[in-house]
């Protein structure tokens, strides 16, 4: 319950009435006695920075979870930002230090190679092409270079777009092998659509499956179903896939650490959520 | 359980650790099915007029109760107040009016006058002495005005004080009698001692008891003992008595309907809340 101890944690979006994580975090803090709370607060971009600022005056506030439209603009209200937040482009988690300072993380990619990693797949070494560098490409792009991918074939329609993230990513994460420009997946140990593409029965496939390997691992973000037509045609080839539904419980462990709100893992998450619908 | 279409109530002060009011309210919410919230938000004085005009760009905020330090520079920050609170001079519950526009409240002396409800004392047309014109003295001779008491002598050490209540009274409520300079209890039907005199054993009584007409209500605001040295002596005299504890839980069923959160009342409040030691 909250109280004048409780530790708050705003959630900064706009509109709030489709907010998940306090359905799942909220039971969750009260199942574990930890004394905090997500509170949803919705705001309009013309009031965003002054009301970010004036927020993080707030003695018992925490840190914010940050949801669209405001993810790109968070980062010139913060003082520093992860390498992975930097090369996303982006922040979706933003705590304060114990020196006052505001740091931003980005946790939209972690969700992904959380569920890579919970299927068995070791980015450590492994190759990955990721079509698509809009937001939620770059985030996945940006944490598979922090969790250790050797190299990365990254692409978009719009080639621009692909070749800042690989001067991010180079500046960010120099030891990791980055090209663009090509969405062929032959050779690839991970291939990642990362475009809207399968939101749509109708949606031409992001990549050409016939050129997928067999022992390839296939993810999607698109949440609306669970069995795009990319997964489909992956796993009749034998691949193993994950769908994009994974991403949000496993991006909310990583979320709790960085907010120092103890250890909890994504099934714990799942156990208590109480999501409508 | 707090969700994106929660209706939020701020609790802004400094500090925030003894608050009182999000222990009473979020379980009555919770019992009733109120999809609202008290959310206790730290703010000091420096940081708190950018951060009280952001918080209220929140586009789930309903309102916010207030409470020390800012009970006074509020009245700046708001569009409009109540003409309790202008007599008050202060305020500690805000509202976002359907226009958008802000009205501050105060309610600090309605519980007091609430309680005198509950026991039976009737206000309008009665007479009463008010000793001690601060923040809280100023307050309950506002919500005594406004309950319609007839007349009304307010006497404080510092006479400026008591004189520019009065000239605020004067303004908002001219069909009250107003008079200053005595604290002589006869023939008064309500005696309040709005100081902090009787927190400590042996300070003197705000009032000469053996004046005090045994048919007269006495009242104290002291919350350290519900036996006050006044309240002790007033009641064997046999007057009737009202301790500052009362006053909490009569003064939010008022809120809660300034805030259009429904209808409550003390004795339900006193059944759900949660207050601690």
């Amino acid at each position: 319950m909250i109280s004048g101890t409780t530790a708050l944690v705003g959630h900064l979006g706009f509109p709030t009435h489709t907010f998940t994580s306090p359905l799942i975090l909220n039971p969750w803090f009260d199942a574990a006695g930890i004394d905090a709370a997500v509170v949803p607060m919705g705001s309009r971009p013309a009031d965003y920075p002054a009301f970010f600022r004036g927020l993080f005056t707030v003695t018992n506030l925490r840190g914010a979870l940050v949801t669209m439209p405001h993810k790109v603009t968070t980062m010139d209200l913060v003082d520093e930002v992860t390498a992975v937040a930097a090369v996303a482009g982006a922040t979706n988690a933003v705590v304060r230090l114990e020196d006052g300072s505001l740091l931003g993380g980005q946790f939209d990619g972690t969700g992904f190679v959380q569920g890579l990693v919970g299927k068995g797949f070791d980015p450590p070494g492994r190759s990955a092409l990721v079509v698509g560098a809009g937001g939620v490409g770059s985030a996945i792009a940006a944490s598979l270079a922090a969790a250790g991918v050797a190299a990365l074939e990254l692409f978009d329609p719009d080639a621009a777009a692909s070749s800042a993230l690989a001067g991010r990513l180079a500046q960010h994460f120099p030891e990791v092998s980055v090209t663009t420009g090509s969405r062929d997946p032959q050779g690839f140990d991970l291939v990642v659509n990362a475009t809207p593409l399968g939101m749509h029965p109708d949606d031409p496939l992001p990549v050409d499956v016939d050129r997928v390997d067999p022992g390839c691992h296939v993810g999607d973000v698109v949440l609306s179903t669970d069995r795009t037509p990319l997964l489909v045609a992956a796993q009749e080839r034998g691949c193993t896939v994950q769908p994009g539904s994974d991403m949000l419980f496993e991006m909310l462990p990583a979320i709790v650490d960085f907010f120092g709100l103890g250890s909890v893992t994504a099934a714990q998450l799942r156990g208590v959520a109480r999501l409508r619908g």
